[in-house]
Formats: C-alpha cells, structure tokens, sequence
C-alpha cells in the first residue's frame, strides 16, 4: 500500500495510491489519519468505494506526508561503507538527534535556503514511520510497530552545525528537509534485504549505497529511541546516510542556487527538490 | 502575574494567582491558553469576576505549566563563572538542543529514574516563555515577545548522554524534566539585573549562581534560536545551568533513590521533586 498527502484545491487530503489515481480519504493529512485507531478500514472503504474522490497521480501535488510528526527523530553515522571509508569504528550506539515537524517540506518543493549560510549540504536517508505506540519495546516488538518507509534529505547547513558541538542548528531549519513522496507500507520493501539508496544533483551522482549497509536497521533504531521517548503513530526516526555528502568530498562541495536535488530510493519514489537561495549569502558559495 | 496550570478533580486547568487563591481559567493548561490571541482580556475578566472558580493556592496541586510547548530549545555551557571555573573560553554561538513537551513533569511530582542509568544528574535552569509568535527576531523584538519565566530542572542521565556525540538521548528521557510551579511574567522579574538560582539536595546546596552570569540573555537566546525556527507562543527556551552539576564534582556524585531535589530561582519559586528509581539500574548507583 503506498500512502500520501495530496494538495487538493481545497487543502490537503490523506490519500491512497490506487492504479494511476490517487483516491482521497476524508482526514487532511497522514499525521491525522494515522491517529485514527481504524484507519485501515476507513482506507479499504475508500478504496472499494466507487464514489471516491480520486485525484490523478502527479507527484507535484504532493505535500509532505507527515506534516504534524509529533517526533522526528534522526540518527547520525550509520552506514557500514561509510563508517569504514572515514577509517572509524563501527559504532556501540546510534548517534541521535531531533527534529521538529515543521522542517519539513514537500517532495518537489523547492528548498528556500534563508539565513546566511554558505555550506548547504545532502543527505540522503531512509526515513521510517511508525504505525503504533510505542514504549519501551523490544527489538521485534518494534518492528511490528513499523507502519513503512519514506525518503528524507536531512539537508544541513554545515557552518551552523559547525559552531558548536551540538548539530541541531544546522538540522532545524524550518522548511529544508524534503520528505516523501509516499510512505510505502513494510509489507511491499525489506531494507534489511537491501534498497538502493541515492542522491544526485543535476543528474551527477553524489551518494549512492544500499539500506543493507545500515549498522543499526530500521527495528534496532525504533527499540532504541522507545527506551527513553515513546513514539505515536506518524512520528518519524531517519536513519543516517551513507557517505558522498558534501562535506566529504575533496574539495568540499556544497549547494547552489538553482541545483536540482534529486534523492531517490528504490521501491519507494524520489524527491526532487531545487535549492532557492534567499538569505543573506555572501555569493555564490564555493567549491572549496 | 503569575500564571499555572493547576490539578482539579475535573481535570487541569489554566489559572492566575490571586492572593492565596488560584483563579481559574477556562483552557486546561497554560499551553491552550496561551494560543488564544484574547488571552490577557480572558485573565482579566476571570479576576474581576466575582464568581470564577478559585482554589487555595498549593503547591502541591500544580501541573507543569506548558504540558504542550511546541518546542523546548535548550542552550548548554551558558553561565561565565562555570565557564571560567571549567578554563573554557566563552563561546561565540550558543550549544543548543531540542527536547520534546512530553519530558516535562509537574513542580512537586517525583522523578521516575526507568531504564538502565546509574549517572542520573542534575541542571537548575532559567526557563524562558515565549508569548508571541517569532521568526528571524532581532534583539528587541525577541525581548518584547518574552512572556515571563519559570523554572526547570533538566535531569540528565550522564551514561546515556555520553554515549555518543550527541546530548539528545540522555536528555530526552520521558516525565524527567521537573518545570514550574509558575509562570511569571516578564514585567515582575528581570534576570539580567541579577536572580538567585540554585539546587540543594536533602538541603545541601549543590548549584548556587544567579542568572546575571548568563552568557547569552533570554533575549539574545530566543533572537538566535528565531534565526532558524519559528517560535510560539508557550514555546519554552531553556537558558542552561551553573557550576555545581554531579558530573563536575570530585568526586563524582549522582541522585540516588529516595533524595530530594530542590531547584530554587529567586522572584518565581522552587521545584521540590523526590527521585524514585523504578527501573533496572544495577544496585545504588556509586558515589565515584
């Protein structure tokens, strides 16, 4: 099943993939959808209902799927090919950080880079959802509480993140994270058994590995934050990215205005998102 | 004035204190109230009304104030004479991160220590509230939209924090963060002029500095963190703690099953909450 939230004329609709349609259900987005106990049958009702509101499947009218995630929560290095190309130790813990819901943004929006920063990065990442609550669970407790996958660019601005130990300023930025274009329930993929994972810009591939490669997967990571915070259904855990980000390159590479951003993993979509710089950038930013 | 959220039989309610009573509102909590745009005309009324519904003022009684902040934003390392006694030099950014509204606990509740952490630890802190919608604020804008302050104790499981690069999971464990009794508003008390803070533990003072030693003002947190994420109003702004904390102690010294932890900030009250171990930690964690 591949869920969504469309923008109609007259707001945002949850939504059902069905053939080329989408057909519509009556809550305004997934975050609402979700917290309804029944949801699924309100979803078949739609879908063998043939009085449906369907609108035609255009990945421009998608919104982001979860816009009122009440947590998103996202782990920092935790890809095994990226851990040892950087020569380090596959880590004990996942490194995590949050997120708040409004940094997100639709799956072909364009990324408006306000503020002064010069060093907007990518970061490509299987983003996963949970279906139920959830505390304290156990590893396969967790992954029954999968409800799917979606994509995320974890866009960074690396001189915020730089300034302090901290990474969160340069990760919270309202409207830069590109999350969609549909969540694909746990049913039809397997990351664990290995989804091709990418970013390119302007078409010249810049990340490009596997979910297979991830250290802690999808239900380790769900266990885990379930120690300490409960999740709800809707809320969010990323779960890294593999290496080829900007600040790893040699030279650094960072974003410029008008770049297409295109971050895509198989069985799911892709995003495609155009960087807009309207802050106070001292010109273009370099390749350094 | 100074604001509550308060416990009835009927569920919480928003309130306003008046002589030894609390006038009650209509909104359960500070969080509701603070969304209404007539909210100052609704407090009014409510104590020029003869018949609103009161209740003795108890401490006891007080939920914490802002049960559905939006965001809570904490700064780290931000009092001069801790940063002086540690040899660091003042920071030129603030170190912040981010804690989600359902880590707050009420003003008297215990502290249920779950999980595994033997290295639980304390952080008495100013807690700024905002009470206007904010983005890319300068100074004196950020000012005018400070409601007032409370007080916070952000409890920090050292073991869980230190595991990785990041603070968040040491941090954000659930119905740790003790916030409260009170709201008070910003005409009342001045931190920059100078308020005492402190934390004593079954009365032996731990943490004693005042709020003038900040680093970075209220409103010199609030402006920066506006730069990248929009605020609102009930959104909270931790402004980080003083020397004192277990961890910089030598030795070592972490809360213990049964002790009371009180957080005392001069002109808005005290937090008295008892530490109550209930998960599997291995034995009475040591003093080091």
């Amino acid at each position: 099943m591949r869920l969504a939230t469309v923008r109609t004329a007259t707001g945002t609709r949850a939504a059902v993939q069905s053939g080329e349609t989408w057909v519509l259900l009556e809550c305004a987005d997934l975050s609402e959808l979700l917290r309804e106990p029944d949801w699924r049958s309100q979803v078949q009702q739609a879908l063998e209902h043939p009085q449906s509101a369907r609108s035609p499947r255009d990945e421009t009218t998608l919104h982001t799927p979860l816009p009122q995630a009440s947590k998103i929560i996202c782990c920092g290095l935790n890809y095994r090919d990226h851990i040892t190309e950087t020569g380090r130790d596959v880590p004990e813990y996942p490194t995590l950080f949050a997120k708040y819901a409004d940094t997100q943004l639709g799956p072909t929006d364009p990324i408006e880079v306000g503020g002064d920063s010069t060093q907007v990065d990518w970061e490509a990442e299987l983003a996963v959802v949970i279906g139920a609550p959830l505390r304290r669970a156990s590893r396969s407790e967790a992954s029954a509480a999968i409800l799917g996958y979606t994509i995320a660019n974890d866009i960074s601005y690396r001189d915020w993140q730089a300034r302090t130990l901290q990474w969160f300023q340069g990760k919270a930025w309202a409207a830069t994270t590109p999350v969609g274009p549909v969540v694909v329930t746990a049913d039809e993929i397997d990351p664990r058994a290995g989804l091709e994972i990418s970013t390119d810009i302007d078409g010249e591939v810049m990340q490009h590995s596997n979910t297979r490669e991830l250290v802690f997967d999808a239900a380790d990571l769900v266990s885990y934050v379930s120690q300490f915070t409960p999740l709800s259904p809707g809320d969010i855990v990323l779960t890294g990215t593999p290496g080829g980000v900007g600040l790893g390159r040699q030279p650094k590479r960072w974003l410029r205005h008008g770049e297409l951003v295109r971050t895509t993993i198989e069985g799911i979509g892709e995003l495609r998102n155009r960087i807009h710089m309207t802050g106070d950038h001292e010109s273009e930013p370099p390749h350094e």
